[in-house]
Order: C-alpha cells, then structure tokens, then sequence
C-alpha cells in the first residue's frame, strides 16, 4: 500500500508520523472520503469545497492548493491501480512541540496530509435488504459541520447501537433527529422526503446535496426540516445517506419495522437516480 | 528527549505513530498530565483512577496494570532527570487497519502509550497577576467527564478567547458555567465557594477534589453547584484549577473587572493550603 504523505507517495512503512503532531494529541485536522469509480475521483470538488471551509472554520492553514491535492490524489489512485474504492485522507495542524493548546502560529506549523486508497464496492445486500438503527442521543459536539478528526462522540454513538445489536444509530438531540453516526438520516412521509437542514448539528453531506438535487428533477418534494424522533416511528421509508453509503434503506428502528420492512418506493427511486448519475459521471463500471 | 512507548523508554526519534492509530483518525484515546514535584510524581494514583473509569467508559482495554504503568512513568522521570516537571501521557485504542468506526475487537488491537516529561514551574506571575478570561458557548459534547483526544471542541473554545485578546475562556452551556477550556472554573460569593458538579458537563478535576478537601479543612463552605452567567459578574472573587495551573485567579471577565481586580482573599488562602499539601507530600522544592 502507498500512501500520499505530505506532497509525496511513499510505502506504508515510510510514514512516520509524529507524537506531537497535533492530530494524534488533540484530533486537531480534518479528513475527506472520496469514492472512486471505475478509476474516478467522484465529487472531489465538493469534497475539497468542504475541506476549505472547514479549515476556515477552524483557522487551519492548508500548505497547498485545491488543484495540487487533486492531482496528487489521483497520481495516488492511479499508481495504486484500484478502480473501485474508497480514497481516504486526512489533514492535521502539523507538529507543535512543546505540546499545547493554543493554536500554533501557522507560519510555524506545516499540515501533514495523509491519503490512502483500499478496494470498496457498493453495498448492494444493504440496499436490497436495509439496515436498523437504534435510537441514540446525539452527544456530540456542537460544530458538526465541521468534518473533524475529534470522532469521540461519533464512534461511541456508533458503539452504543451496535452492542444493542443495530447496524447503526440514529441521533436524536433536543427530541429531533439529526443524523446518523456517520451518515445523513432521511425520511420520507406521505411522498415528501425529510432531512435535516444543514448548520452546526449535521454534516453537510455532499450526498445529500446531491440526492436533494436528484429529488428536484424527480419531482420527490423535499423539505430540510428536522423531524421529530415519534415522526421516526410514523414514517413510511427512511434511509441514510454517504459517499460509501451512498443510498442505504433503513428498514427497522429500536423494535418498530419501517413502512413495509422492506425498502421503500422513494428510497429505491433515489437510489436508482443516484447510480445513474455515478454511471454518467464516471461510465458505467461492475462497481 | 526520551518517551516511555508502550513499555519501552526509547529515544523521540526512535517512536513511530502509525496513521492507522485510532488516536491519529478519530482522537480515540486518553490522556493525563501529572506534576512533578521535586521528582515526585504528584496525585498520580488518582490520575490513574480517573484514566481507568475514563478507559471504562469508551470500552478500551489498557493493556497493563497501574502498577507497571507507574513503574515506567517513575522511571521515565528518572531518566530524564527533571525534578520539577509535567508528565504527560495518552493511549489511544492502538492501531486498526482498515479504517472502520466501529470499535475493533479488544483481543485484535493494543492501545499504544506515549509519554514524555518536559520542564514545568509554578506559574507564580499568573497566580499574583492573576488571568483574564472570556465568556464563550459551551459547544463541545456532552461527555466533558472524559479526558478524550478528541479536543476540538476545548481548543476552539481557547482560541476564541486569545483572539479577543483573553488569556482563557469560561464556558457557559444553557445559560450556566461549566468549567475554563481546560480547567474548573471557581466562583466565590459572600464566603462560599462555588464550582459545577461533576457529571456529564465537566472534568472530575483531581485539583479540584483536591481543593474540595482543603476547603473543608479551612473551614470554607463549597457548594457543588452551577452558578448561572450572570453570577460571574458579581462574583466576589474567581479561579481556575488544574494539576500544571493549580489555582490561578481570575481578575477580569469580558469587560468586568472581578472584586477588587487583584486575586482574592479566600482564593490565596485555598493557593496557600494547596501549596502546603504538595510540599507536605514531596518536599518542600523550590517552587
């Protein structure tokens, strides 16, 4: 495996990173996970449009262009030979020694940017069978914009579901539903699709921006208003949303089966548009 | 520089973090930083109680017992030769490849300490100048009683702060102070002192217990409960405590100025006694 390492590829087991680099001591950086089509970077604009804003957020300087990072990453995916997967990378502050807690001066700090990228397919038993989730309170932070490496509350609430014996959580802060632990959370009741609106307790997912758009051209209304957690229990199809997700149906909630059990009509349109519009982006690929 | 790295004190060039520790991707791990005092390691069986419940509470296995882990940390002070010091150390969940947010099976992974002293003193112009400090939204999650990695949320909530030119921040969540961004935070009112129970929204601070017993013995009545925002702008006198801060006055808030604007008198006494206390454990020291 190679590794984009700063603005150089290098085997796994040259990548030293550093004990006082402040992603290791603080989660102080951001990370992106692109998927790769048929050899394709898919959206990595949007992706990069997000990693700039949440460096802004969080007063990170970025040591390189939008334009260097994409060619780098694609120098990376095409020397790994994987046409189908998952490109992961991640950017922190840099080495500030000694360690402390206020932000270093960024002109005396570098970020250290890693990438990889490993084999994924589509989850295609998921889409055809659905998942379920229970119902966790949403304990995180209140900048979830911000796609952070401090993952703390993300993973727990993943933890907390799955040892109830659930695929994944559904967030509930304040008695509406926010997202799931690491997904956007929809649903749809009486034809029209609900998620909620973006600001600081969800991820602005660029899958969700996408399958808003897709529900535009498919005449599906869709409103970005947070439902209630009861509104859970009521609706017809629900389903979460990602960039490896993509488009996944949730088809049972604590001990409550969503609409008929089994993926429902919107969801499966949604996702149908969704491949589509990979295909024609990408060309058509065994995924 | 050595670092104690797992069970082996190495050189710092010598340790190699890999990218796929979970402290690097998700800020899945812990830390403590404890003082030392004229080479004594101060309070360090109570930092280590409070990593155990903290290792309890996110579901890590640390993989060795408080006794090897104090036996390597005294030796580690040893070494270095550092008689008035700050020992820091973390172990995150240790590495997982691939990335995956759910957490990984205790039997397949092994958390992955790091440790390292540096120099410290008492911060004596801070405790006779005292601090200025800045009211800021509580906006991190909602498990403050675990000293995580994942510190986003406390360093963005610093840097809010110095930018407005204050030396720290005081974090208010639903109208009431929770604590500094890494620190308790102490309100004295008509001869009480008053600090935020422990619980979800704050750090059991070991200071803070600690100062809890020395009021008591001085006679000093603490209540444990959240004093409202408002109430930091009549407060007679305000601190903050820490294992490296000890305890610190506050002489301003925003724009107000706090009692008399030098440190107050119930402050000093608690400084005083808390002084006392670790001379009477390691010695008396220079500091």
């Amino acid at each position: 495996m190679h590794i984009l390492w700063n603005d150089q590829i290098v085997k796994r087991e040259e990548v030293k990173i550093d004990i006082e680099d402040r992603g290791y001591q603080y989660g102080d950086g951001l990370y992106e996970v692109v998927r790769v089509y048929n050899g394709r970077l898919y959206m990595v604009e949007e992706h990069l449009t997000r990693l700039w804003s949440g460096a802004e957020k969080i007063r990170m300087h970025l040591p390189f262009t939008k334009e260097e990072l994409t060619a780098n990453l694609k120098k990376l995916v095409k020397l790994e030979g994987i046409n189908e997967g998952k490109l992961y990378f991640q950017i922190t502050r840099g080495i500030d020694s000694p360690r402390n807690h206020a932000l270093p001066n960024p002109d005396k700090v570098k970020g250290v940017l890693t990438a990889n990228i490993s084999s994924y397919e589509r989850p295609l038993k998921k889409m055809e069978e659905g998942i379920t989730v229970a119902v966790v309170p949403d304990t995180r932070w209140l900048h979830c914009d911000i796609k952070s490496l401090s993952l703390m509350g993300n993973i727990l609430s993943l933890d907390e579901a799955r040892r109830q014996g659930f695929d994944d959580a559904v967030l509930v802060r304040d008695g509406k539903v926010t997202e799931a632990s690491a997904a956007n959370f929809w649903v749809v009741k009486d034809g029209t699709v609900y998620t909620h609106p973006d600001g600081n307790l969800v991820l602005p997912g660029i899958t969700k921006m996408n399958i808003i758009e897709l529900a535009k051209e498919l005449n599906i209304p869709v409103k970005e208003e947070a439902v209630c957690e009861e509104d859970l229990f009521t609706a017809d199809e629900c389903f979460v949303s990602g960039s490896l997700t993509e488009i996944v149906p949730v088809v049972k909630i604590n001990e409550h089966i969503v609409g008929t059990g089994k993926p429902g009509k919107i969801t499966k349109q949604l996702l149908n548009a969704y491949i589509k519009g990979v295909d024609a982006v990408c060309g058509t690929s065994k995924h």
